[in-house]
């Protein structure tokens, strides 16, 4: 199928992928003065004097705002705020679809970090959570930061840690085919963007020991010339050892490496230099750092992609809409590590003892992923003190 | 029936009087393509290449936002953002059922203007029009005023502007029954909030020769001591003949009362002071300026209320579900005067044949209303050249 030409007049078909629909009626004069004056003047009232009861009275305990710029959409880059919108209307689809939350689609007709922080910020009030989405790094870093500073509300960009989370599920399977420990092995990530650098810090959460980070100018490291700030903050965290050198030069006795970045980065040759049993997520979109029948060809013993057509797809709708259910149900005030960590634990035990090379991670359609997923998150936010009981 | 209770406790039951439903399936691998990843980059693309294919490629087309800041929720004064969140949910359910338009409801954490325009400014890609709602006078002109002139989308703050465009419908119909004109007759307009400026403003649109503001130091006139600077401005073009003097005074010999403003504000001394066939509009709620029955005894001939256990009912639900299905359909960049007054020719010309003192305005529940007001505002928007065709 031409997936371009059919979306497009699907799309113009659809005339948009989402409305609203009333859970009230609206009737008769009785039924009006109930979900509409004089009668809501009560439930305001109610949260007038425990805001709190705005997760009781208004759809707010299900509703997540899915946020763009424009700036990073898909791999189409800066198309701004209204273009991006039939991507934030399906991902708001698949949110309902995967994880029964009610999520709005809202572009924003600014670059600048400080306002959209103020935008989001200032509508805190309305929802459940925030899903920041298709933001360029470095500001999708800067921007989450403030927002979890202001907001008391989730935020959680996905294009960071929906990936990191779902990486982290594959590969810790990985390491069991082939016997090594994350603390052990050495990490290859190419590609310094957004997921690349949630990956690294959920990676060295999870107690892995050795990560080197490569951008186009090879490994990043302590002093480089020309770091931006976030490449900075990663080179403190990251190849411990300074090496210097290009992706290549990295790979060379290397057990893991995982590519968010562009088609055809790694060759073969490169996969051969690896250790024994080197394990490949290859995630560029739609076409991969390397093809799997080529890293296999090289000695691979495990490969990941992000395409369907493969097997273990690293597919985002794995983890967000498990995740903010998870959050939402625990009233959350945060997404934070150890929720990440308990949502890629869930994923992976989900494989059981079906573990193989082609099998490391569940399948998109899962239908045991949302609940799992929610269900450890909404522990974890629990057990780490961000869950919120209001009564 | 006890509405207070009842509608409290349906609010627990309902969790929320809205949720999103998805128009485009995900239930397979190739839906999933189709709606999200890597087809929807096709529809993406065609809007990069002109943003106006927003209108046909998403929900935009269809899609207003309802937006508070919380500060005048009822008749209950600030109450805040999220205690005004039931109000504006149910007034999302209205905009569904009455006008078939996708309304979404967003709550902003401040009452400074600039944060309010900048919020909902900056969000403007996101919607083909944005209702405000409940926010407190003044400031609610100088919002409305700024975003009008930001935005390329209508701007539309319906405590202002539906009230007036029904107001005037009514109005037109009264005046009809006691055989005067509008550019004839003394009226006078008790309250200075956002309605009463509103209404004065349109009146005065369409064609309105003698109006006078009252507030609770009486009428308002050039030069009086500390009004703020609406009430300046309208002084400027209301009270012509700069009369002094309470409410009481300002009604003597005149023809027509609209109240505004507070239950009990008037009496039947009052209306008897005013000129045979006086028009009462007592529109307090729920508790008007006089009851009808008080203002009949005083020899009114017409008396409208905000009440729907009396015959005519200003009802908001009359315009504007039907002002933004026609302002929406037109693709319009405004709601302009020309497009009010087209609303309230609209809804008056519904009554035809069987107007009487009873029956001045359409119900409520008029199945007629929203296509005679849509198809009015439509036409009305490309006659003022607002209308937009993106081809």
């Amino acid at each position: 199928m031409d997936y371009a030409e059919e979306s497009l007049r699907l799309h113009y078909a659809w005339k948009g992928k989402l409305e609203i629909t009333p859970r009230a009626a609206v009737d008769s004069k009785d039924a009006l003065s109930l979900a509409y004056t004089p009668g809501v003047a009560q439930p305001c009232l109610e949260i007038q004097k425990n805001p709190h009861k705005s997760y009781e009275l208004t759809r707010r305990w299900n509703t997540v705002a899915v946020v763009t710029d424009g700036s990073a959409v898909l791999g189409l880059g800066d198309i701004g705020p209204e273009a991006g919108m039939p991507v934030m209307e399906g991902k708001c689809v698949l949110f309902k679809a995967f994880g029964d939350v009610d999520a709005i689609p809202l572009c924003i007709r600014s670059h600048d970090v400080d306002d959209i922080v103020n935008t989001v910020a200032l509508l805190a009030g309305s929802f459940g959570g925030v899903n920041l989405e298709d933001i360029s790094a470095p500001r999708c870093f800067e921007i989450e930061r403030k927002l979890k500073g202001r907001c008391d509300i989730p935020i959680f960009h996905d294009d960071q840690h929906g990936t990191a989370i779902i990486t982290l599920a594959g590969l810790s399977n990985a390491l069991k085919l082939v016997g090594k420990r994350l603390e052990d092995v050495r990490i290859v990530i190419n590609g310094a963007g957004a997921a690349a650098i949630s990956i690294t810090k959920l990676l060295l959460s999870a107690g892995a020991g050795h990560v080197t980070l490569c951008d186009r100018n090879g490994a990043i490291y302590v002093g480089r010339e020309g770091l931006n700030w976030i490449k900075a903050e990663m080179a403190q965290v990251t190849n411990l050892e300074r090496r210097r050198g290009t992706l290549a030069d990295m790979l060379v006795g290397s057990d893991i490496l995982i590519g968010v970045s562009a088609p055809g980065a790694v060759t073969t040759e490169m996969v051969r230099s690896m250790a024994p049993g080197a394990i490949i997520f290859a995630c560029a979109n739609p076409t991969p750092e390397i093809f799997p029948d080529d890293a296999k060809a090289g000695g691979a013993a495990v490969v990941a992609t992000g395409r369907s057509d493969y097997p273990n797809q690293i597919n985002n709708v794995l983890a967000f809409p498990g995740v903010f259910r998870g959050a939402l149900d625990a009233r959350a005030s945060d997404i934070n590590d150890t929720m990440k960590l308990a949502a890629a634990r869930a994923l992976s035990s989900l494989v059981g003892e079906d573990l193989s090379a082609d099998y490391i991670i569940p399948a998109a359609f899962d239908p045991r992923v949302k609940d799992a997923v929610a269900a450890a998150v909404e522990q974890a936010a629990q057990d780490s003190g961000v869950a919120r009981t209001f009564s």
